[in-house]
């Protein structure tokens, strides 16, 4: 078994508002492996306690993994702690001092002093190039540990563990790992999820299977061990079982795809578009529709008409309607949904309206109340009502995950959830 | 200053999905009695590893706080850990077994042979009754250091942290703590920002001042010392520098405050109005502008003009702009900003087009390239081209950034960054 400690430095992460989360996705890449994480240290930028957790640390295990402290900052000190702790003197490397320079000059910026700090490189350590970054990746040896440096920066600290951590792994593990899947349910509350699948728990084990809950969004997650082949036969066979338990409200089960990706997916399958008229949820859907890379090609666009004039005049919802039925109401649901499809010639229309709060709630319609509306350029209009639970942020969040997940059960032909 | 250190029991802990947060709530506790929080290990159910831990933070730190191992399954071995380390031996103690079995039968249960186990002290500990569970906190001395086990039920461990570390942190504390304080900066690069703050380092103590970046935004903390009057004072002095320093970047030095907040503000307390067309954030501005509870005073709406078509068509772009100059560019840019401040009849207009990636790049205007413009109906438009670093992701909420900023220097009548 390999063994393996992580290092992350950073006097933030020892704060009140940041936690070390790269250690969590370097886990997953470690488990698949089947190598252990046996211990997290989280340190402030001090040299010396730095030091003294790298020399403890590589007597100990066969990998240790050093998160953040490499940028160009005065406080940026990991390299500093590697001098010490293995007695090593720096060097300046000009290839990366090149690359830094480089990488300015092409956002048109000429590279700051303070950034020279980070072509240095303890002696007899080896660099790994950063393409998301200024800071290489540093590598070296003592003894029986390998040493890895890597910027505390999560899309950078990924990208080198995926260049450096996984093939030192793949070298070393005896394709023995344990994996994990999931199967994504959208708009059910958990208590349902858990009855849905609860037959899953004698069949598979009750501690293979984990339920995490999100706002508007269960992920079951289903882990198995073994070699490659085993795990991926038997997290194909978890995953279906609980799919077919989940039922119409399971829609995916890739880690990485949400609501919009799905949705996405479909529309770019059958050829259609959509657009969005959304009031409280203020641009939330589609920004989540134009996460997605080449949502162009079925997004058409949208009105964040969130006055009444603005349903009025930007969508088309009549006049009468907003003045009888209130901005938010059934009926303005519709018309939002129904005008935004015709004025922008799409297939589908998306509308909402509500009161997210803190203010605005009333006896009749409390703050949480949402209307959402999919309407089909074919005619036919679905509509939901709902009270959700939560402050401003969540009843936005849960008033996107219906609005996408009603317009994927059209997309599929099923039954909207009651 | 008090030097603490925290252990975090639990494989659990080094997984996928539960991170130590303990740790975080303990934190604000500590500040406020002017104790550092040195160092956090997250260690699994290993009694060799444990007691490791134990012995060279025990002699490193004035108090140990452990979190976890203490329940009665044969996982839980904090105690035995504690014995290994310090070579001490357990005595059970009677009034403890005494409490669990009479909470037990107070849920009509008999208590289960195993938790006779949370009975166990290390000899020469004291323990302090837990009311909210059934593992009593244990409190030895080691030298000059405290080492405190508690549970690790989030409940049960902030009850115990204010049954047993805070008496300790006030009988030692003499009325210091340390406070915090944030400069949030809008636009600048690091490196940038660290050079223009860099003569604070000096006047203040290089530790005493950190810098987090985001993209499109840096926080720069100030941390004081002393009495609570001394505190506030040395803050405001450290904000008011740092402000100074940042220069007119600075946007804020409230916590809970991001752009939108500020701008929001800016908005309400001058009466004005805004409006957003967007292309490439797809919504994401004027999601963040209504994040803010009461925004419907100042936000109109929008258009999401994602297509050329919708440019025109819903924003008033002319048809030639958008033929000869194409979707993304400067002419189309400043269309869009005063063509929805017109059609919205707001004061205020923003307009971005750009290109998030992955694809639709060329050599003329590669992946990251953003053109944004804020009108005032007024009729002064200011814009800026940007080509930003990283993924569609970073793209988007670095231009969204960039858009409340330049509307943020607009209203304060500062000149817009280059």
């Amino acid at each position: 078994m390999i063994r393996v400690a992580v290092i992350a430095v950073g006097s933030e992460l020892l704060g009140l508002d940041r936690l070390d989360t790269n250690s969590v996705r370097l886990t997953r890449v470690l488990n698949r492996y089947g190598a252990e994480l046996e211990t997290k240290v989280v340190v402030g930028d001090d040299v010396g306690l730095i030091a003294d957790e790298l020399r403890r640390l590589a007597g100990r295990v066969d990998l240790v993994v050093v998160s953040g402290g490499l940028g160009p900052t005065a406080d940026d000190v990991t390299r500093e702690a590697v001098c010490e702790a293995f007695g090593c003197t720096m060097r300046v490397e000009p290839a990366i001092l090149e690359q830094i320079v480089a990488r300015f000059s092409r956002h048109g910026l000429r590279m700051p002093m303070v950034n020279q700090k980070q072509a240095e490189v303890p002696k007899g350590a080896r660099w790994v190039p950063n393409e998301r970054g200024s800071a290489p990746g540093i590598v070296l040896e003592r003894e029986s540990c390998t040493i890895c440096l890597l910027p505390g920066v999560p899309g950078e600290f990924d990208h080198l563990v995926e260049s450096i951590v996984e093939p030192w792994l793949a070298e070393r593990s005896e394709d023995r790992g344990i994996e994990r899947a999931v199967v994504k349910v959208a708009c059910l509350p958990e208590s349902r999820v858990e009855e849905r699948i609860a037959p899953a728990y004698p069949e598979f084990g009750r501690e293979s299977i984990t339920i995490l809950a999100r706002p508007g969004e269960i992920h079951l997650y289903a882990s198995a061990a073994g070699t490659a082949a085993e795990r991926s036969e038997h997290l194909s066979a978890m995953q279906r079982r609980l799919r077919e338990l989940a039922g119409d409200a399971a829609f995916t089960d890739r880690e990485e795809d949400g609501l919009e990706t799905v949705v996405g997916g479909l529309l770019q399958t059958s050829g259609h578009t959509v657009s969005t008229a959304e009031s409280c949820t203020g641009g939330l859907i589609s920004e989540r529709l134009t996460r997605v890379a080449g949502s162009s090609a079925y997004f058409a666009g949208g009105a964040v008409a969130y006055s009444n004039v603005s349903k009025i005049r930007d969508v088309g919802v009549a006049e009468g309607t907003v003045q009888s039925e209130g901005g938010v109401s059934e009926a303005t649901a519709r018309a939002l949904a129904e005008g935004i499809c015709e004025r922008f010639g799409t297939d589908w229309g998306i509308g909402v309206t509500g009161i997210a709060g803190p203010g605005g709630g009333s006896d009749d319609k409390p703050v949480g109340t949402v209307h959402i509306a999919v309407a089909a350029s074919s005619g036919d209009t679905s509509h939901r009502v709902r009270v959700f639970p939560g402050g401003r942020d969540r009843v936005r969040t849960q008033t996107a995950q219906w609005a996408l997940d009603m317009l994927r059960r059209r997309l599929l032909v099923l039954p909207q959830l009651n």
